[in-house]
């Protein structure tokens, strides 16, 4: 399998860490999401992708899967050990509200494309952009704070589900745009817990061939 | 099964339309977004769901489920028939990457809290409003457009599957701002037939009961 993404994307940050949780090898191609206008933006890329965004998975047999939210479910389905989702259905859909708080609920505001946009058509400042971005991590993450199980290792027990698969990432992010977790005492301990593996350890961004 | 929900919000209607293809009987408890603030904000939803946010669905045994995303797969999951997701994992991947591309990179930045945060805090003007919105529902339809199968009834068949759960609503938000489909004459086409079966009917937002 090869992978398209980015070192510091919250999404291919997922998806790495969905593909190392299950023990899949892969390749990097990174593209570059700043560097020359975005490579995201190239032609070559428009090909792989139609909608230019990382990460894409790319399997053995050429066929193209998007959206980081789909191939993840995509793995899950078709490389079923280790689970990242339990077989019970009430856990499991707790599990993806926590998915799916940081999926939908934060990482789409502080996406670049939003950024960008606030910066140039909203004229936003720099401390502008800093409370848009904390107020969707703070209340986020605060969700996330009340749903997650208290005396676990991870989210949702002693291995890491897909919720730990959404929530290191944006934790990340959430470091990366000086959020302070100090009010998220399980998500802090959680996080610092998960990444201190060696799994976890190897999809960080700053271990990334294109991490600058 | 009782949802909570709001006639207009994407995500409750999306919920509706997973539950009426199902053939689930509910009952339902209109949340006023708007009216006195917010009913979502008061200390009665809390309860149900910390994350004050619409829809959560209330399960025959008290469970409560939040996030229309992991509600409609705990649906997929609990109640099979009909199948909103076909067998093949690729079919899946591509399905649930529509999905993906509305509730992540659409609706959450049309969102009634950002578009709020965006006219109180950033002065935004309703021209900069729809822009905004407009720029959002016209890259993610546009990617939408190219990834759904040519010469179906619905997105990916002669039945409708998770993405037309996800597409009409976003349809009906685009009309709601203004958006043009002219360039898109798969999603018009698909929409505007889905729109017209009873089941889709039922579910609309103007023939719920806290339409205004």
């Amino acid at each position: 399998m090869k992978l398209y993404g980015y070192w510091r994307s919250t999404s291919s940050y997922r998806l790495r860490l969905a593909l190392a949780l299950k023990g899949l090898a892969f390749d990097q191609v990174p593209v570059h999401l700043v560097r020359g206008g975005g490579e995201h933006r190239s032609d070559a890329y428009r090909r792989i992708n139609p909608q230019q965004r990382v990460p894409s998975l790319i399997l053995d047999d050429g066929t193209v899967l998007t959206q980081s939210p789909a191939i993840i479910e995509y793995l899950e389905e078709t490389f079923p050990l280790p689970p990242l989702l339990p077989a019970d259905p009430i856990q499991r859909a707790r599990i993806r509200a926590v998915a799916a708080i940081i999926g939908c609920d934060i990482h789409p505001l502080h996406n670049v494309g939003p950024l960008t946009h606030l910066r140039e058509r909203f004229s936003a400042s720099e401390d502008e952009i800093g409370r848009w971005v904390g107020r969707w991590i703070g209340e986020g993450l605060s969700a996330v704070e009340a749903l997650i199980e208290d005396g676990h290792t991870y989210c949702f027990g002693p291995w890491p589900s897909l919720a730990d698969v959404y929530l290191v990432p944006q934790v990340y992010a959430a470091r990366r745009f000086g959020s302070a977790l100090a009010s998220l005492p399980k998500i802090a301990r959680i996080v610092d817990y998960a990444e201190a593996q060696p799994l976890f350890r190897a999809a960080h961004p700053s271990r990334q061939p294109d991490a600058t």
